[in-house]
């Protein structure tokens, strides 16, 4: 059986030329997957109209088309326009939208203290539609809209991300979006976390276990040491997915931290939650960033007392109490400091748990004996200490944003007893 | 005069179906642009052989058609064969090519322990090239490769950031793509900053300053309080972007704070160091982040002592110096403590400059007096001290972005003693 299909058609001249990231199409596609279409193709477009009209055809040959951006009330903002051409449909004003995109915008000049009248063509430009077309509701003065073309189900929505995203489910929530919907199976998922198993050894798991297919779509994707798993499924493929779950998850036992999506800073924060511990961090090469993950998650603060980022070595000493001897015998960059940065923190920060990083993020600062992406990590916490080092490969970023997630694994794997060294 | 035109298809099943950002399109399209071609159109399909072609066929109208992944040696891996189909030319295997990627199978087979055997198709399909294509060299053991078509100049990249990167420059060095850029020329470029002043507000200098055309074209782009305009010029057009340059420094000169892709945290971190300052932070709803940004630069450490992460007020009080009364009768979240946390920041690490943040970052905690958004910022210096709040609006990310990206600012302004008050 195969899925619907939906094209992603995406428009802005900041995008097409790199100089912001597009969010909308793989929002979109995430959306349409999870539903039981198949995302087809994303296009990125600038606001050339001959260039929006090409990718805008391609998208009527499938059963959903979506847009993201040119609603807005300048000339560049072509989408409804070039939409009303290729469909061969008048443009007219509809009263009622006028209204209240008139009514908004007169606030908003008085606001501004400029006159309703330098608006007034923008109003009555974002007020035309398609005949046809349905609004959707507005985002900022744009309406977002539903047209149909035959059989294709066309959704219309403006291009700031957090606007498209809460006009998305008015979408959902119509006839035509139901419709097609219905002749659609939202698939199954299956997701698997590992840490410390190279992606190789993941995708040679796989295979073992027979590989996908027979309704099992298996995807590996490796995240700064972490290998994620997704299984994607037809309804008939339930058996299968849980034989392909459990041979995984057996072969790969000690490398399994999550079933689900959980990131490791929330698994660290409930590990110390149940058993009622506090927790507190020491970096250096990281500079905060281990700190910034786990304050990342709401409600951290019932574990996570704080931190110090000791950059300095007079910082690790005077702060962690990290002993001279220690920094001048082994340097800062040892297995010696990282243990009395992790001590030091749990002490003068009064935590039960402290995890510390230091290391060479580069691109200077590297020696033979400690080269660039040498880090050293250390966990202590009230049954016990552990710790690890590295041989970090990568940018600046790259290393720090691993020994980040390292870290964090080494948290996890002190509260967890678990014994497995990292590849 | 216009542009050559390029077209930019991505293929990856996880990237069409959102579950990866594709970095390619960007990366491709920024390089394209500062070389004088326009990027026209950025196509991400999946594996599926038929959309593949749909979009390969496409972009043989533009004059550069540059393709990213789906060179690997499995079955999925197809854009090779595709491209051979719709250019109709056959596909044959290169000798020289089978033999190099043939060394590299048997290094990583013996590596693995697994027979060269299972590798022998995947090496003779990736040495198979459509007639007339020339290598670019290998990413792994996938060759780049470059074709001509017509009037179309074909590169075909490998789908990994870091390898396209690595190859891209290659293409750049053929006669092919050289000849095409003999017709490009590449733009000038201009860029200004901007912190504390709206969008609206810039938008609105530009406007009044004659607004762009002429052969400038301007993006205004905001991010996290900075409005960051971009000016894109023909090399005809350097006087009116010199006058435009100029008129929107001259309105709106308090918020100016860079010509050029500077980011803050390396601005704070030059004017501290040109005049032999040191540096401390002293974060509570941040945790971490602003320590993690200014890092984040190479060579910060020579600047940058250390900072605390004071998430649970016993770290504030005792870390910090933050006194219990102070604590007791404003609250963690206020100017007051904002105040003492820089302080003590500065004296307790021994730092010449200290910033402090303290706020309620939601979604939980906030109050009718102390709402959700609620930010202090406090900077300490040698020369006296500066503070600001905020009502910051957006999610829990959002909020601690921003305040981070106000804070470096608060540092700057500090150093600069520019006396503007933020919008």
């Amino acid at each position: 059986m195969s899925r619907p299909r939906a094209v992603i058609v995406v428009t802005g001249s900041e995008l097409v030329r790199g100089e912001r990231t597009d969010l909308n199409g793989p929002f979109l596609a995430r959306e349409c997957l999870s539903l039981g279409l198949e995302p087809a193709r994303i296009e990125i477009v600038g606001d050339s109209a001959e260039e929006l009209a090409g990718a805008l055809e391609g998208g009527l040959a499938a059963d959903l088309l979506v847009t993201s951006g040119g609603l807005g009330p300048t000339h560049d903002d072509r989408t409804v326009e070039v939409l009303a051409r290729i469909l061969d449909r008048p443009l007219g004003v509809d009263p009622a939208l006028e209204e209240e995109i008139g009514t908004l915008s007169r606030t908003f000049a008085a606001r501004m203290g400029r006159p309703y009248a330098d608006f007034e063509a923008g109003v009555r430009k974002q007020a035309s539609l398609p005949a046809g077309a349905r609004s959707l509701g507005l985002a900022g003065t744009a309406p977002a809209l539903l047209l149909e073309q035959e059989e294709t189900v066309i959704v219309v929505l403006p291009g700031p991300p957090r606007e498209l995203q809460h006009l998305w489910p008015r979408a959902l929530e119509t006839d035509a979006l139901r419709a097609l919907l219905a002749r659609a199976t939202p698939p199954g998922r299956r997701v698997l976390r590992f840490f410390g198993a190279s992606e190789s050894a993941v995708a040679r798991a796989l295979d073992e276990a027979g590989g996908d297919g027979d309704g099992v779509e298996a995807t590996i994707c490796a995240r700064d040491f972490e290998i994620h798993v997704d299984l994607v499924l037809d309804p008939a493929a339930e058996r299968r997915a849980d034989e392909l779950e459990r041979a995984l998850a057996e072969r790969l036992e000690p490398y399994l931290f999550a079933r689900g999506e959980q990131a490791v800073e929330e698994l660290v924060l409930e590990l110390c939650r149940a058993r009622g511990l506090t927790l507190a961090t020491a970096e250096s090469c990281t500079g905060g960033m281990v700190a910034a993950r786990l304050t990342d998650v709401p409600g951290s603060s019932d574990v996570f007392l704080g931190g110090l980022v000791a950059y300095a070595d007079g910082v690790k000493r005077k702060e962690l109490g990290v002993p001279v001897e220690v920094l001048e015998r082994h340097g800062a960059v040892s297995a010696e400091t990282a243990a009395e940065m992790s001590r030091g923190a749990r002490s003068r920060l009064g935590a039960d748990v402290a995890v510390s990083v230091t290391g060479v993020a580069g691109p200077d600062g590297g020696s033979a004996e400690k080269p660039v992406g040498l880090v050293y990590l250390h966990a202590a916490g009230p049954d016990g200490e552990r710790s690890v080092d590295f041989n970090l490969r990568g940018d600046r970023e790259t290393i720090r944003r691993r020994a980040t997630v390292s870290a964090l694994h080494l948290v996890r794997r002190l509260l967890t007893q678990n014994g497995h060294s990292p590849v």
